[in-house]
């Protein structure tokens, strides 16, 4: 298996942080936005919907959708419950994350990182963007206020999936996260499971 | 088991279509947009995320998500593939269609079928979104020129998914979609199945 990862971006690090907590080592192809890189890999065909991350399986099939990829890793290991609606649950917040959550989190990060986005960062949008957000981590932080994981007793994927952009969304996205105190706890809590690693490493 | 549906919505009508399809019958509680009851309901905390459908469980417990339901009630019917790598990729088209379908197909619906969206309805807006949608669209049609089904041999959760906004996006959404005779083809396969309901059905 091969994996197509973009290093500055939240969702190949949701993939990677999977492989490095659970002590997987993969080949990976980095695919840095606008690099020759990911040019080259796009006109190999290898990017089917013209992003990474991609998961190009041992028969050549190509996996898009990092949340997709999480699950096909995923699948067997105790980062998915065994419980019918506990999985139902973990799936119902990654698909809320692709939603919601990664619609504004991650595209005002992208907004303020990316100097060939500049020109969309508006004011009005900005503001709007922080706004959006600061109500999107509030429903996160209702949801940890007084539990360790998103669903059931331990961390499964929904964590990852979340931590990839909500981790940095006050140093890259400009959110205030002194207002999440219940998130602030959970992100350490990631950060302490063994065999982490940061977005940088 | 209840459902909490609204009937206006493409993404409460997959529900109601998976059900269908499986001869199975649920409570349905029926919350329009705007209506006492969906307001009732938000204020009776059924709707963790504010949004139908959501699925209460026997054991009280609400799984929103429309995607996350379709998964649930979906688990070990033939609407979900064996094979690791097709659910992977059936997932990865779910995925896809709440990161960039929905929030193009079913935002230009609603904000030409809702009267209190309108103000929203600029024509720059319009006009961008209709492009957007036929790139997307376009994206489906080149899965579906040659395939009779978005992943394997037979008809799959992201099938359904990705009809509940698609089989409308033209006299809803305003799109053409005689650009796509894929697409259009995969809609009557859709439409011809055993149990099969249309969305005002």
């Amino acid at each position: 298996m091969k994996l197509y990862s973009m290093p500055s971006s939240g969702n190949s690090y949701k993939v990677r942080l999977l492989l490095a907590l659970l002590g997987r080592e993969l080949e990976i192809v980095d695919v840095e936005d606008s690099s020759p890189e990911i040019a080259a890999a796009k006109q190999a065909g290898r990017l089917p919907f013209g992003k990474a991350p991609v998961l190009e399986l041992d028969d050549g099939r190509l996996l898009p959708e990092s949340n997709a990829i999480l699950t096909y890793l995923g699948e067997g290991t105790d980062f998915v419950p065994g419980d019918a609606g506990d999985r139902a649950s973990m799936l119902g917040w990654m698909f809320w994350e692709q939603n919601q959550h990664e619609g504004v989190i991650a595209v005002r990060a992208s907004l303020r990182s990316y100097e060939n986005r500049r020109h969309l960062a508006t004011p009005e949008r900005m503001a709007e963007l922080l706004e959006r957000g600061h109500a999107l981590l509030q429903i996160m932080e209702n949801r940890l206020a007084d539990r360790d994981w998103l669903v059931g007793d331990s961390v499964t994927l929904a964590d990852l999936c979340l931590y990839g952009y909500t981790h940095s969304a006050g140093t890259k996205g400009g959110f205030d996260m002194t207002r999440f105190p219940g998130i602030n706890r959970w992100i350490a809590r990631i950060a302490a499971l063994p065999g982490y690693k940061g977005s940088g490493a």
